[in-house]
Parts: structure tokens; C-alpha cells; sequence
């Protein structure tokens, strides 16, 4: 019943060809991950199908920069070996999971027989159940697939991968080392993936839609706010459309920046409720119709749950499900409603009152030449340029990024939602990657602080493996500031070992050829580095120490914090 | 209902005083872990309660370092954030629990208020679900409790404190942030914990200790194999009584390795099936009765299953069964029937034959300055001293170090079952603390191939940081050799980027006081720093490099990586 007989095949293809080639054809160019010896054998079958191995420093990095990769390209790869490396990489995929970011996870495993007989191998918890792993990456995975009956594998692969796409968030998958080289049915390979999304129902959609137009059009003041899911369920282009049709100014979250172009003059600033710019608060909260494309209210994307705005006056969006104030209409997915929206619209029954021209307020910070995140962060707003990929850290870096304003076609990753720290050091490799995959010429900058950094530290060396040519601004404040402003202002746990982290480029090997070590201690070398052509020209790995304060912090940040460590210690 | 009047508590004690206070008192002198939001408030309190805050640089590496702090000190602690880093440690707390490893897994989670709330705070999957992570860690502990009512919480702590001894399993703890300094009754703080083993059933007992000694007594080749779980389930005393007694010869399998003296006359040698010494597989295949205590028939523990012992000849005694050729006795613990034994045995009725002298066969390895590791290990075995800790890596090390003879006192760590690589570099941190925390002047001994160093370099800081002396032997060869022998002994995924790794060592802030860097390329170099007296005083922290061949191998390695690749692409 299990084995498929390969003269009964029309194409006859094996697993591995099979799944890598899928992958491939999704956009697929680089798989990370690292050897182990259940996953050794398919590793070999990466190069033939267009693929390249990436080999990382450990498995969370791969997870991590999969992610990145994922984030910049569209779809993201990771193999990691049974047991002791699908388990480091953990975390990270709950964190793709968390954040709906399309992660395909392949781990290695003992073959069926192994399985079957329940052998004592090493990296299993020596009690014969070869389960357990996948039961705990089933509680982070939208879809998992045994690549066990060859009879089934290929729908197997094709069904997962789909699910990882509409989904938008990782899948799981394992792989025998008895199934790799097993053939399976080659010739559907031919027809790709159907990675369309399921049509709303037509009627249903057009009562939705009629609804949102007859609230739209009795608004005064309606605006668009653009969150997280707008990029995730990649309705960019549709929001963009009904902007440009109608006009109507837009704001965007925190995990919403960089979903639209800042430079447009519909564009009225960043909302994150009470850590907004005071005029953008009262414009985002006094309007009379805010709709609200991809909402993911967290407590960081939100300064603490601060928003101040009324149901009464919302329409949400999101990729399942629509509602106009109180009602909800399940099933109805925003895309379509999106799209039918702008076909639809009554211009002349659409008000729309103008955005102030945006004061861009580097607040006072004096002569002093103490880098300070007030004056940084706008500061980084002049060095940008058009297409950067910009990564910032959970920390200062998360929120001080929201000081800033985009050149058009800036892409932000970040991980508001997630938070894992040290994750923005792995998710700029494999964003610097699949920049380079695609041949495309960005330049990946990266923010991030020295506690962050420290967990990661060694995915450096994947860059430099790699020859990618990130610009690194690593924020040498002493630890882990933003567990400060929650608690522990002058705790030694928040406290790290401070590192002559610079050299670290060197021990991982960069050259003066492929490396550059800058380290920034004033505001005029600051000023320096960012109006000089090297540097901005990003032809190698660049590397920058900027000194910064241990307790200053956005004050994003601090209201942030502040909420938190109220919320942790409430105790009705 | 679910909360406890302060003013009806006999003695009030914050819940987290509790807890730590029983760590206390079983041992446990330093914490593992890294801070974040949801456990800033506990951290707090370890200080008052005589526990050092360790912060290592990742959850990975922290767990790793608790675990190899239980291996020394007999329990182990971790804390770490809800989601992001209890996550991050799960790999290192699933190999305690495959390697049977006391370790308490302590987890800083959201408020009970905000959990029940099902709100959508940074660190969650975004889904309201708080209980995701738990089910997850479910499948690697032995217990698991988390503290929301308080009026269970101390029966909770108590209960899975004593599991953890018990079962010599890791248990997950977790700890709302309001629930840290809820009073409960503190007055049952005075009667420690009750961690003795169940005793069998006397009837019992005896009838499988009468059928033990008929067996032995008509057996003229008596041998006794002593593997992992004889140290792990602490019967480490109970076997050397016996033998004390009795006289018969004893073996020890890879995992069981540094339980007895080596240097005891009736000491035969490491078995480990056809991975063995010739003379001491035939002395040991050929006896016609084993008695295995603690056996842990693992791949790697048995050079690939290549035992050629009979159930026949063959008395197994475990932590919670005892077998008699095929006769299976459950309930019965070895701990109860090893004491009655000895005490019950009649001497004159034991048959024993003498062990031959063992010879240390240094084998030929010719006038070559190169480092190989036939000559290496059997200059280890010179090298070490009583008492010393030797952590070896999984790869060349694991196996290599089963060349060594061990002075008396020697304690061996490994993970020959789990076998996560970069796990003893954590390990060896939490192996050395442990020492200082107990004042035991001893040396950690650490054996790591450059490979697997990579994925946890960072934790060499954590050692800088705490003053830790270990040394570190690094073994440069050039990547994965372990699975370049199983499979693509070629293959770039087999190949790691060259780090200049002892300048690491500075980097992390180790000087010239604090820390030793040496690079060995000659066997000379080697001989003579093995003599030197600065070194081994090992006053310091130590690094050293040893330069060997990339696909140089013990040959026991060798022969179970041939056995893995094949169970790997069997089909049948």
C-alpha cells in the first residue's frame, strides 16, 4: 500500500527533487538551516534544483534570517535535523507564526523503519516516541504534512505549501531519510501551485460593500489607518488603489510602516494611540470613520493599549473577516472587498479633509554631542534612501524607528508583536539575501541594541560567508534598556558584558576588503559617517558602534514600558 | 476562592520566596536564564534568598549551562520570559529530559488577569492562547505546575520540586507576574522536601534478589556493566559496595563513563559493542552473566547496536525494573535490590576471574608533529587529575575521550543521547560554576570541535563573566567531521566559515589576568604544555586551539557514523 511502483509513474521524480523544485518555484533561492546527519542526504539534492544552502551559525539564526528572508522575498526555507535542531529553531518559527510571516520548516528524520520499530537513536528523548516533536511544532505551524506514504507526498507538498502562502505563516514538514530518494509522481510539477485566494462570495461581498460605502459616505472626516495584516495578506496594492482613487488621507501602526509611501501628502503620520505626535493623535481620534485595514492592536503596536478611538466609528478589514462597527461579516475577506470598494465608490459623495503639511520635529536636544535617540532617529530619517530594507530590533531600535520618515519604498521588518530579542541580527541576513537572490541592489540596514545582539552574535559570520554588504548600527547602550524603563533601572540582570564588539568582524573573518569596523561616539562623527559616499555607497559589510545613553530611550518607549510594568503588577 | 487571606497564613511568604527558597535548600546556588519583562520583578528576589543570578547571552546556552550545573551539583534551575525565551530554551531542556537531568524550568508569564483576558500582548502568537507554550514544554518534562491559585501553589512547588529529583527529569514552572508576591503560608518551609525514593516491596525485593544470586551463583564468568542511568538515578555507591564486596570484574559503557575508578584493579575497560577494545569485547561477550546496571542501549552508547550480549546471560537492573534473563520484575528499583544483594551475597558461592593489566596501547601514529587522535586522547589521559569535570562535545570528542583512562574522582559529562551540538559549551560554563559554588577546587575540562563551538560561542562571555576557569580545549578541524563521516565527507554544508576563535576570548573581555590564549599545531607543542605547571594550575581561564586533520576520527566514531548512514538509507 505505501510504495508507489516507479514503472506505474509517468514522470517519475524523487521526494526531495520534487519538494525542492516547488520550492523553487515559489521564488525560493536560498535554504537556511544546518547539517545534521537525518537531513545530510537531501542537502545534496539543493544545488540541482537552483537552490543554496546557507548554512548558519545554529538553528535559531536560520530560523531567524528564514524569517527575514521570508519577510523581503515572499516565501522562506528552513531545514533543520530531527530533535536537537527542529528544537533550537523553535522559537523562531513561533515567531513567524506569531508575526504571519509564509516559512516552510523541513526537518530530517529517522526513516519509517527506525520509526516504526521504535529505536533508541540518539537525538530522540529515548522513550521511542518519535511524535513528540512534531506534536509541539503542530502548536506553531498552520499546516503539518509526514512525508511518510509516497502515495500521498505529493499533495501533501503542494496542499502544505499552499496553506503557507494563503496563510501567510509557517508549515512543517518531515522528511525520512527512507523517503528522500523515493519516487513519486513527477508530472504534476508541470502545473504549479494555485496560490489564489478563495473568492468572498459575490452577493455577500456586495451587501459588505454597500454598507461600508453608505457609512463612508455620510463621514465628514473618514481616514484610512494601515496596519500589520495590509503587508502580511499583501493588500498594499489595493489600499494603495482606493487611496489614490479616493483621496482619503491614511495613517499608519507601528508594524504598519513602511507598508505605504511616506512621501505621498495624503500621508498623515504614524498612529500608535497616546505615543502618537499629539496632532496626529487628535486627527486619527477625532475622525468620524476610520477604516482600519489589517488591525493587529497589540500592546506594543498600540503604546500600551492607548488607543482612543470608538468602534462606533471603525470599519475593520482583515483577511477573513470584515466589520462595520458592531457587525460582523465572517468569511468576507478584505481583498475583494478592497478591490470592489474602489471600483465602486461615488466620488463625489466621498469627503476628505487634507493632512497638515507634517512638521518633521527634531525636538531640542541641545549642543550637546551625546548621541540621544531624539536626536538619532530623525537623523536617520536624512541617511534612508529610496528601497532600503530597514531591520530594527525589539528594543530602543522598534520604537525609535517610528522617528523616522521613509523614502518611498522603504521596506520596515521588525517583530512588535513577537519580540524576541536578537531575532533582527538572523532576519538581516536573510533579508541582505534574498536581496541579493533577486539581484536587486538595496542596501539592509540594521538596528539593533548590544543585549539584542548578543544572542545572535555569531549570525555575523553567515553574512560574511556570504558576502552580503548590510550597514550595521549596533546600539552600544550598556544592556537591555527597554527591560530598564519596565523594571530594574540599575539591576545587574539587565545589565550585559560589554564587548569590544567591533572586533568581532574580524574574528568571523572580514577582511578590510569585505568589512568595514566604524565605531561612533559623537553626534559630529555621526554626521560625518552619514554624508560620506563610501559609506553610503555600501559596497562591503559595514559595521557601527554608536554610543548611545543607557537609560535614554524614544519616549514611545518609556510611555510603552510604563504600561507594561502596570499591566505585569495589576492585580484586579 | 482562589485567594488565600494574608491574615489567616501562619507565616506569610511571597510565593517566588518560596520557591526560591526551596531551590535553596536542595542545593541550587545559582540561576540561569536571561531577564525579561515577565520575570524582572522575581529576579529581584534571588539575592535575599542565597542564589546568584548567572544571565547568560541566550536561553539556549542558559539551559545548556543549568543543565551541566545539574550534571555536577545534582539540580539545576532556569528562568526564562514567557514565549520568546522559554521557547529559545526548549532544545536544551528537551536534552535533560532525554538525558534524564534534574533541571527546574521556571517560566515569568503574563498576568493571570491579562491571560484570562485573552489580550494581545507582545510574546504571544496573537491568538489569545496562553497555554500554547506550556502544552508545548508538556511533552519535555515530568511535571509541570503552573502557580495560579494560591492556595495550591506551595503543595505545587513541593510536589514538582520532588518529581524533578525523583524522576531525574527536568520540570516546567510557571510563574504569573502577579502571582510573584502573593503571600502564601510559609510555615511548611521548615520540613525540606521529602525526596526519598519509594522503597520496593520487602516481598518482593527479596524473591528478585534470591533469583539474582542463584543466577550469579552458578555463572563462572560474572561481569557487571555500569552505564548511564546508574549515575543518573544516583546508585553510583550501591554498585561500588557490591563490588566492594563481591569482587566481580566491571565494565563501563561510553554513557556510564567516569561513574566508577578507573584506576580500580578490577576495572576492564569501556564496552561499547564491536566499538571496543578487542579484548574487552571478547572478555565481556564472552561472560555468561552480565549484570547491567542502568542500561541505556542507545546508537551512539553502542557504536551503531553492535552488542553481541544475550538476554540470556544478561540481569538488568533499573531505576524503576530489574530483569532477569527474560523474566521482567516491575516495580522493582534497582537502588533496594543492589543494597540486599550485597548484603545477602555468600561470598563463597561467587565465582570471579580476575581483568588482565590493561594496556594503554598508544597506537602507532609514527613520527609525524601532526595531531591525530590516536595519539591525542591517550595524551589526555596523562594529562587530567583526580577530580577533574570533563565535558566533551558531541563529535570527535564524545568519542575520543572514550580513549582516556580517567584518574579516580573523574566525572564525565556528555550527551551521547541527545547529542546537540555546541551543548557543552554551555554545559562546561554551568559544570565549572557549579565547582565554585560548592568550593570544590576542581578543574572543568572542556572538549569542543570548532563546529558546534560556533552555535554557542557566546556562553564563553557568560564564563568570562563569572570568573570561571575552565579549559577549553578547541578542536580546529575544520567543520562538522562527525557528519562528514556519516555522510559528504566533501560537502560544503559539512564545512564552517574559519574563525580566529581564541581572539574570542579577548573580544568577550577576557585580559591577559583572566584569560590564556594558545594555539597548538605539533604534538611537541602539545607535550609541552601539557607539562607546563602554569597550565595546569589552571589559575585562569584557558583557551586553546588544537589543529587536527579534518577527516580524522576515532575509530570507534568512524565505525558508528557507518552504522547511522546505514540505518539512515535502509529500506527494508
Amino acid at each position: 500500500m505505501s510504495d508507489i511502483r516507479t514503472n506505474a509513474l509517468r514522470e517519475p521524480v524523487e521526494v526531495v527533487d520534487y519538494l525542492f523544485r516547488r520550492l523553487h518555484q515559489l521564488g525560493v533561492r536560498s535554504v537556511h538551516g544546518l547539517p545534521g546527519d537525518y537531513n545530510l542526504v537531501a542537502l545534496d539534492y539543493l544545488p540541482k534544483n537552483g537552490l543554496t544552502w546557507v548554512g548558519s551559525t545554529n538553528e535559531l539564526n536560520a530560523a531567524y534570517a528564514a524569517d527575514g528572508y521570508a519577510r523581503v522575498n515572499g516565501l522562506g526555507a528552513l531545514i533543520t535535523t530531527f530533535g536537537v535542531g527542529e528544537l533550537s529553531a523553535l522559537n523562531g518559527v513561533a515567531g513567524a507564526f506569531s508575526e504571519q510571516i509564509p516559512l516552510v520548516h523541513i526537518v530530517g528524520t529517522p526513516s519509517t523503519i527506525s520509526q516504526r520499530n521504535g529505536m533508541l537513536l540518539h537525538h530522540t528523548l529515548g522513550n521511542g516516541d518519535f511524535n513528540v516533536f512534531t506534536n509541539m511544532s503542530e502548536n506553531i505551524s498552520c499546516e503539518v504534512a509526514k512525508l511518510n506514504n509516497p502515495a500521498e507526498i505529493a499533495d501533501q507538498i503542494d496542499h502544505t505549501l499552499r496553506q503557507c502562502w494563503l496563510n501567510s505563516r509557517p508549515v512543517y514538514i518531515t522528511l525520512p531519510t527512507d523517503r528522500v530518494t523515493t519516487k513519486i509522481e513527477g508530472d504534476r510539477l508541470r502545473t504549479p501551485i494555485d496560490l489564489s485566494e478563495p473568492a468572498n462570495d459575490p452577493e455577500r461581498e456586495e451587501y459588505v460593500v454597500d454598507v461600508i460605502l453608505r457609512t463612508l459616505y455620510a463621514a465628514k472626516d473618514p481616514i484610512i489607518l494601515v496596519d500589520s495584516c495590509t503587508i502580511r495578506h499583501r493588500v498594499v496594492k489595493e489600499v494603495t488603489d482606493l487611496i489614490n482613487k479616493t483621496n482619503i488621507p491614511f495613517f499608519m501602526t507601528p508594524m504598519g510602516k513602511g507598508a505605504l509611501d511616506e512621501s505621498d501628502p495624503r500621508y498623515g503620520g504614524i498612529y500608535a494611540g497616546s505615543g502618537s505626535d499629539p496632532e496626529v493623535r487628535k486627527r486619527v481620534e477625532d475622525s468620524d470613520l476610520i477604516l482600519f485595514v489589517g488591525a493587529l492592536k497589540s500592546d506594543f503596536n498600540t503604546a500600551g493599549f492607548s488607543y482612543r478611538t470608538s468602534q462606533l466609528n471603525t470599519i475593520h478589514l482583515h483577511s477573513r473577516l470584515c466589520a462595520v462597527r458592531y457587525a460582523e461579516y465572517p468569511g468576507v475577506r478584505m481583498r475583494g472587498v478592497l478591490q470592489r470598494l474602489t471600483k465602486k465608490v461615488d466620488l463625489s459623495k466621498v469627503n476628505t479633509v487634507p493632512v497638515s503639511a507634517k512638521s518633521r520635529t527634531i525636538r531640542a536636544a541641545g549642543d550637546s554631542q551625546v548621541i540621544t535617540h531624539d536626536w538619532f532617529w530623525p537623523k536617520v530619517s536624512d541617511f534612508l534612501r529610496k528601497r532600503d530594507i530597514v531591520v530594527t530590533e525589539t528594543g530602543t531600535a522598534n520604537f525609535g524607528i517610528l522617528g523616522t520618515t521613509f523614502p518611498p519604498g522603504v521596506v520596515a521588518l521588525n517583530q512588535v508583536l513577537w519580540g524576541s530579542i536578537g531575532w533582527s541580527v538572523g532576519a538581516a541576513q536573510g533579508a541582505a539575501l534574498a536581496s541579493k537572490d533577486a539581484k536587486d541592489d538595496r542596501r539592509t540596514v540594521l538596528f539593533v541594541g548590544d543585549g539584542s545582539f548578543q544572542l545572535t552574535v555569531q549570525e555575523l559570520s553567515t553574512m560574511l560567508r556570504h558576502g552580503l554588504k548590510p550597514i550595521i548600527f549596533l546600539i552600544c547602550n550598556e544592556g537591555f534598556t527597554i527591560e530598564r524603563l519596565i523594571h530594574g533601572m540599575e539591576a545587574e540582570y539587565n545589565d550585559i558584558v560589554p564587548w569590544d564588539f567591533k572586533e568581532l568582524v574580524t574574528v568571523f573573518g572580514g577582511s578590510d576588503k569585505t568589512a568595514r569596523k566604524i565605531q561612533i561616539k559623537t553626534r559630529s562623527e555621526l554626521e560625518k559617517l552619514f554624508k560620506e559616499d563610501e559609506f553610503n555607497k555600501a559596497a562591503k559589510l559595514q559595521f557601527v558602534e554608536v554610543y548611545m545613553p543607557k537609560e535614554d530611550a524614544p519616549a514611545v518607549l518609556v510611555q510603552t514600558a510604563e504600561q507594561s510594568a502596570k499591566l505585569n503588577s495589576k492585580l484586579k
